[in-house]
């Protein structure tokens, strides 16, 4: 049904890290990385968590490759300690081998004789681990933080993994990987408005939805509940969306669906 | 590494919903269950979002089945809307029918009852949707929404079925979820203190959060940077976490942890 998560620029999004996993961390980066992939054009099909553990980071990691998306993000693991494994973990699910990669070692030596005067901070084994990638990888500048992001490209896949740090995950997304996303998507955008229903049971509005849905084809609507229904002043949302490459077809699309769903709302219904 | 995610009570949670996956709501669902679950004992092992797909919820649903997770908990998809589609994904993946469910049809009922007078709402099909279970499932009291939870027991798991609106989902929970995982857990309690280190490298940090490990079985660290350290004033959480059946003993683990932490950290360091 989901007719505008079209076949362009299939995402997936795999976050790790325990503390995902514990509640002790809302995982805003999952969103955001949502958010800016759909605004660019994207769809993101699944969104996966798992904890810093080589073989579940393996175990999601070749699920998700089977799956083929255009685009796999991750975020977390890039870091300089023991549990930081992401790249371990990348490496062994492609085949490819971990190696010192030179221009990351550039940029994470860069970082520290930045921070404290030239040749004081040595590069440690810990430090050093930032810049081993998998073989074929390319080093994504990170401007406001240490490990760089990295770019891998396996069959029928592009891997993006981006630290968990949110401002830094931030950047190198703007910076190197919003345009890859554009070149996928062809700059196909997508469209949504939102109408607010009172005064009418969503199990009322669930078979309008389905007929208006019929007569307007591209469009999609979804409609949340705002609660409220068990203390009598129920109020739902819905959510009109279309893609298409011409954003103003798509507006046009929005607005007649709009049009038809509040000819066809029953008459107690209170549009807000 | 993970040592104190024990295999008692394994959970994975899987969220369903498009609005999650456009980035349009943040998954404070899967945030809430997880804190909860692990505050029981319990540990989550990953965490899935699908759309609202068929195809995408029961490939999903069959991977984490052959995870065998003690418990699988879902949150959305519950309601009376064409694209609320868990239970039938949920009877479709287990080989079970979906089935007209007694007990689920009189709790549907009585809340439109109770909400209109008696009468005056028609229970029409997508009304009793919400009251078509896959056969053997139990429903549970929704008392702040209309749709029920559901619980099924299949080969090795527990499914619980959520619905996605917070204030139900909680409450649900609450009241028919917790006593199940402590159940499974036998009361086990995970204890957590943190440690905020300033004017240390957490590259620095690595090795000496290894041999604090070593020497302290049963307690697991992990570090948090905090961010600062490009701006000179580096600041990096240390988390402590043990787990065992006596909360008294877990709370010691953690304090010889961190008292030989605080011993073996570089004269630089300060704790705040």
């Amino acid at each position: 049904m989901s007719t505008y998560a079209s076949r362009i620029c299939r995402t997936e999004i795999l976050s790790i890290g325990n503390e995902l996993l514990t509640g002790k961390t809302l995982n805003t980066n999952e969103r955001w990385l949502a958010r800016r992939v759909t605004e660019l054009g994207g769809s993101v099909a699944r969104a996966t968590t798992v904890r810093d553990n080589l073989a579940d980071i393996k175990g999601a990691v070749e699920e998700i490759l089977r799956r083929r998306p255009t685009i796999l993000l991750t975020s977390g693991g890039l870091g300089p300690t023991f549990d930081d494994m992401t790249l371990q973990a990348m490496a062994e699910s492609t085949g490819r081998a971990l190696s010192l990669h030179k221009s990351a070692l550039r940029m994470v030596r860069a970082k520290y004789h930045a921070l404290r005067g030239r040749g004081r901070i040595p590069l440690t084994r810990s430090r050093m681990k930032m810049a081993m990638l998998p073989e074929g990888a390319q080093a994504l500048p990170n401007p406001v933080g240490t490990a760089p992001g990295v770019l891998l490209t396996v069959t029928g896949s592009k891997i993006v993994c981006l630290p968990g740090v949110p401002t830094e995950l931030k950047r190198i997304f703007q910076d190197s990987v919003a345009s890859i996303i554009l070149q996928e998507t062809g700059g196909a955008r997508r469209v949504s408005r939102s109408l607010r229903v009172q005064r009418v049971f969503e199990s009322e509005l669930a078979p309008l939805i389905e007929r208006v849905m019929n007569r307007n084809p591209g469009v999609y609507i979804k409609s949340h509940p705002k609660g409220g229904e068990q203390r009598g002043h129920s109020e739902i949302e819905l959510d009109f969306i279309a893609q298409s490459s011409s954003k103003i077809e798509s507006r046009e699309r929005i607005q007649h669906a709009i049009e038809d769903m509040v000819r066809t709302l029953p008459k107690t219904g209170k549009i807000v």
